[in-house]
């Protein structure tokens, strides 16, 4: 169970907002990051970027996401019930993370159902949010996570 | 100009198809990126993960997306017009990734259009399909990339 309480599918209910926490990133960790996965000039190389399209170095969207999926780990999801993710639609990065910013993550429960096909689990999509320092979004997308139904206790 | 020639937006022509090369991932790496961003059983405890849902560790989703980045960075995007994306719509991960998979990665232009708004550049969407080595579809996204036009060689 995390520290908001949910521990099954059950818990997940439709319409609760939950704050998962911030993570700060600096200009190194961002580098680091672009250079394994995503080395364009605006996230690699701190001059090209101040003469490129976003005035400065920016985070790989990629890095943002990697964060923002730590703290859903620790602080929405739930070690007993989470069975991984199909995917996510609308993934948007509306605006750019750039170094020294904190992330701020929120999950939304916008549609909870459970499995026809797999009894044992439910389908929920989560509102995911991210916002930095100054308050504009910087990540947003709806994932579809797979989560165990409360076992039967008299199973 | 990357491999497949591709330079500026008018290169992006709908319905070509580019193979974007192919990556291997090993138990390691899958742990190391995972203990980072994505700590939960199935991706860090290969002992755990034997006893869970996959029966096995596998990759977290967003280390194959960074994965799968680094290849379009690399033989799709151009570093002379590549100005960053906006997000993906329908990213899905329909089949998991194991140690010592090798993904093969192809790009298929979907949409392409001028901006409006913004005239130095045009909005390319496109499907982004990754397969493990028995051909599996293991991550799959329409990305939404913006791309500079050729610039005018009278301007």
């Amino acid at each position: 169970m995390n520290d908001h309480g949910l521990s099954y599918f059950e818990d997940y209910a439709l319409g609760s907002t939950y704050e998962c926490g911030s993570v700060s990133i600096d200009q190194a960790s961002i580098i680091a990051f672009a250079k394994e996965f995503d080395p364009q000039p605006f996230h690699v190389d701190p001059v090209a970027a101040a003469a490129g399209p976003y005035g400065g170095l920016i985070a790989s969207g990629w890095h943002t996401a990697a964060l923002v999926m730590r703290l859903l780990v620790e602080n929405y999801l739930a070690a007993e019930s989470s069975l991984g993710s199909a995917g996510l639609d609308e993934l948007r990065w509306p605006n750019p993370v750039r170094p020294g910013d904190t992330l701020r993550v929120r999950a939304t429960v916008v549609e909870s159902r459970r499995s026809v096909s797999k009894p044992d689990r439910g389908i929920v999509k989560t509102l995911v949010e991210a916002a930095s320092t100054g308050g504009a979004t910087v990540m947003r997308a709806t994932a579809i996570n797979f989560i165990l139904v409360r076992p039967d206790p008299g199973a």
